[in-house]
């Protein structure tokens, strides 16, 4: 059963909030731990781990460890996989037709069954209890359809597992927001994110699916994938939003949103 | 261009060869090594990278970083993708309808564009001088023609390459070798190896296609894939055997050879 829903940021900033409004935001993170301290297991969507342009990926290796932060950040730990959940997930979606992959990496069970972390799980999950977790990747080359199709399959095997989850999407937004970062500046990021923001607070995701190509490909966000997934899940489960916020302190966007089963 | 194939194993004992046999094979490792030193890239595949059950990868991740020793066996290093040939091959192979996967990590380029190393690369790449390598992974559930045919697409673009480059086949061979092993004794694995063997030294690997499921389930190698997509690249290219040697010091079987076009 699904117990909610968590998006969150992977930006370096929220582990130790430089302004008001990133410690805001650190506070909705926290809130999320709280609220699922109890699951048995998180499903992890995370845009920084495998990146696979035309294939959804579960990873089954055993042991998750961390591997690489990011500007020099480095979050030491392990955590281990819930392979039963994985499995689940993974047949499902390749019975029901998708282009998903299983991922085991060294040996296919035992302590060679390992697989890398980077910031892009290590971050949310340190606001997060230790628990098993089932780590997927999203792809950007998929329709939109095929992306939100598999999370309305995510969203069943949720449902009818005996296991308690909680849905984490790690996901930042526009990364153009300043002319002296590395992406340096377009407006289209601060558009795309101020309406990611509406669509969260108003309930309104569904207009996800009409936010244009263009503007995705100008905001530089790396959200946008993973929160199709994250509409199918919701089109299987009712959530109701808790808490959100977002912060910009350096040149990329970073949200956080807690929704908990009605 | 293809230089030529290297079947090599990546076991620790050729590192440090405790016995006659193993620094036989050892020297052949070494002669692969001087063979190919003059290439442009080796195309190396490996069964202990990313391992998925029903795809062929494709690495692109542009900084490939040693991980996972075996045994507490470390071997540091980092080696760089030859992302245009990589990319040749994944985009032949996916038009050609291939169930092939592009494989990037946390970043699609730059200093964060990594991907972990294990054994079965590290091992085979100490006999190697260094050079860019393509990583590609089999797949133990595709059926014996995809894989063959894939090899002859890997061969059609090898050839087509203005590049020259050399295929190694990373690759240990039955595993039961040992009662005292973690796999025990089965009589299965020596009749696996030296069928292997009879195969390279009588040139009659196209025979590789008639080993039965059983004997190959039985015998526990972690060869027969990759040997196929082998046979495939031996499609397309006229090759000659220029020395092999087999050892099996431990639990498991350790197969080198050296093929050169004519």
């Amino acid at each position: 059963m699904l117990a909610g829903i968590g998006l969150m940021p992977h930006g370096n900033p929220v582990l130790d909030p430089p302004d008001k409004e990133t410690r805001k935001l650190a506070e909705v993170l926290k809130n999320i731990g709280k609220a699922f301290a109890d699951v048995d297991a998180y499903v992890l969507i995370s845009p920084h781990n495998v990146r696979m342009s035309e294939h959804l990926g579960v990873v089954m290796a055993e042991n998750l460890i961390s591997w690489l932060g990011f500007d020099g950040v480095e979050l030491p730990g392990e955590w281990r996989t819930d392979r039963e959940l994985a499995e689940e997930i993974y047949e499902r979606a390749r019975k029901e037709g998708f282009p998903v992959v299983d991922l085991h990496f060294a040996s296919r069970s035992g302590e060679y069954s390992r697989w890398p972390l980077t910031w892009g799980e290590l971050i949310p999950l340190q606001f997060l209890e230790k628990k098993p977790l089932v780590l997927l990747t999203p792809a950007r080359n998929l329709s939109r359809e095929t992306l939100i199709k598999f999370g309305e399959t995510l969203g069943e095997v949720l449902e009818e597992s005996d296991k308690s989850a909680a849905l984490i999407v790690s996901a930042d937004h526009g990364h153009a927001h300043d002319e002296n970062g590395p992406y340096g500046y377009r407006r289209e990021s601060g558009e795309y994110d101020r309406l990611i923001m509406e669509l969260i607070n108003e309930d309104r995701l569904e207009e996800l699916l009409k936010i244009p190509d263009e503007l995705i490909r100008k905001a530089l966000p790396d959200s946008y994938w993973q929160m199709l997934i994250m509409l199918g899940v919701m089109h299987r489960v009712e959530v109701e939003l808790k808490g959100s916020a977002y912060a910009c302190p350096t040149y990329f966007g970073m949200a956080g949103a807690l929704w908990v089963r009605e």
